[in-house]
């Protein structure tokens, strides 16, 4: 009998390395649980999550009573419920460190798209435009302005690093001033919003940060400034994102995340100012196959009675 | 009368300059240059060159017998035939340094795009697949691995520095080793290509670079590797490219930059691993601004007299 269920799609070759390790039992999502028989429930020790967002709460775990681990498959573990979590002895795992810098090139890419309309610009050559009505419109200088990074973890000190190559002058919100090589912290996040002309969204997803992004810090980063956000689609007010960016309070942004996804609110896709990516950050070959040897890591470490490599709850 | 000629297509900024400074005599072509008349002609001693790659050799340079100074709007000057203009007595001076960082910004950018898929991705978005298909294809890594920079002047240094914020190996061709922060000199172009993830060309545009990065380079690169080109279409050879793109000899080019631009070979269009830009890298008001400021400083000085600000030949 299975002691792993594992939730979600997985490539290939994760896929076949889950199947080689574990033979778990398999979900397409998390919703679906109760249609697993009950013996088989009653089997499942560990649960390799890839929910795609959806939640893992109390009533799942209580659909697995002997459930000891949530291995979660990406850093953000926002979607499980790890107040539940505790109280049932069941511990959480993510996979941090190994997306980081897919993560923050990402980020760099969003920005440079974002100020130098390559979205605009790709589509002016293929419709001909090039040939027929000659150059399209001039973009906007990128490099040599002023970055905010708001949450400077592991990701976006990556973020920072890359930026300070771009010469930008790398200013950062967290909840306290950390050790860096000389970048302006800021205790008030309007403050950094106001003082930056791109303002990079890299903090954690969880409750605390829901609508941290307001209306106020969008309009701060001001007409002229761009808004990059690789965290997640909630922790910005996308309302006011949207009304902000079609009024021209806000210059622009890149976005790889959104409330509601993988639905896109079709009036972000109607904004010229908007470059827009399908939650796309770690979607490549060598994050995914990082992630999941991180996941399965934790899953084996769990079944072995040994510590968990990457535990967060 | 005036004593200026200006050439080509300016913004609107650059264009109420030239007007307030010289009060140019304009023509949107260098080839319309025999519809002036002769006296306008005979007075004119100094063009703003804008040409748009159209070249500007001794027929032109005879029709202006008066002509002391072609200052040229873009660092690349291979339009203008200096050799011709040499034996004439005609000085060319170009706008450089100003538009570095915007060009290596941009190849940044063409090779995050490149690597990450984005727009593959962004169509998959605005094509509603996200919502209703899962997550698109996953892409591929672009930090972590070597780089090489082919040709290592201003721009090519640029690009290195950013590239090393990446945690890219960095590697380089130059006519000479140059005194770098550890960066590995390759003597030999094809040896360069043959040892990175990802070639970028950004050699000076001349008719020594024409065809310099051959079939035996492209190959080099490999079916792993990236070729990005904001140098000039005929830098690389583009049939060798379309044929290593379309048989994966070659994984994948960022490319701003064509033989024959602004048409652009459909073959190249009809690539998904190609990412194609108009000439997009210098193309952001804040560059152009500051083109047009150099370019005039040059006309100033000239006919004030005064030694060239940034003279090529």
């Amino acid at each position: 009998m299975s002691r792993t269920l594992a939730v979600g799609t997985y490539s290939e070759e994760a896929d076949a390395a889950l199947s080689e390790t574990f033979d778990p039992v398999r979900l397409a999502a998390i919703a679906d649980l109760a249609s697993l028989d009950e013996t088989t429930r009653a089997g499942i020790e560990a649960v390799a999550y890839k929910g795609g967002g959806k939640p893992f709460g109390p009533a799942e775990m209580d659909l697995l009573p002997k459930l000891g681990l949530i291995a979660n498959f990406g850093v953000g573990y926002d979607a499980i419920d790890t107040g539940a979590a505790q109280e049932r002895g069941i511990a959480v795992t993510n996979t941090p460190d190994v997306l980081n810098d897919d993560v923050a090139d990402f980020a760099i890419a969003l920005w440079l798209m974002q100020r130098r309309g390559t979205d605009m610009a790709g589509r002016w050559l293929r419709d001909g435009r090039w040939a027929s009505e000659g150059p399209p419109p001039l973009a906007h200088t990128a490099s040599g302005g002023r970055a905010g990074v708001l949450g400077l973890g592991r990701i976006g000190h990556e973020i920072a690093d890359r930026l300070a190559a771009f010469k930008m002058d790398v200013h950062y919100y967290a909840r306290s001033e950390k050790e860096t090589p000389g970048w302006t912290f800021h205790p008030d996040p309007v403050d950094l919003a106001a003082s930056v002309d791109v303002l990079f969204v890299a903090l954690k997803g969880s409750p605390e940060t829901a609508g941290f992004v307001t209306r106020e810090m969008i309009e701060a980063v001001g007409p002229g400034g761009c808004l990059v956000n690789i965290a997640r689609g909630n922790t910005v007010d996308e309302e006011a994102l949207i009304a902000a960016l079609q009024d021209g309070r806000l210059g622009g942004a890149g976005l790889d995340v959104f409330v509601g996804e993988p639905e896109v609110d079709p009036r972000l896709m109607a904004l010229p100012n908007a470059v827009l990516q399908p939650h796309h950050a770690t979607s490549t070959h060598e994050c995914r196959a990082a992630m999941g040897r991180v996941q399965r890591d934790n899953i084996r470490a769990f079944l072995d009675g040994r510590p968990l490599p990457t535990r967060v709850a």
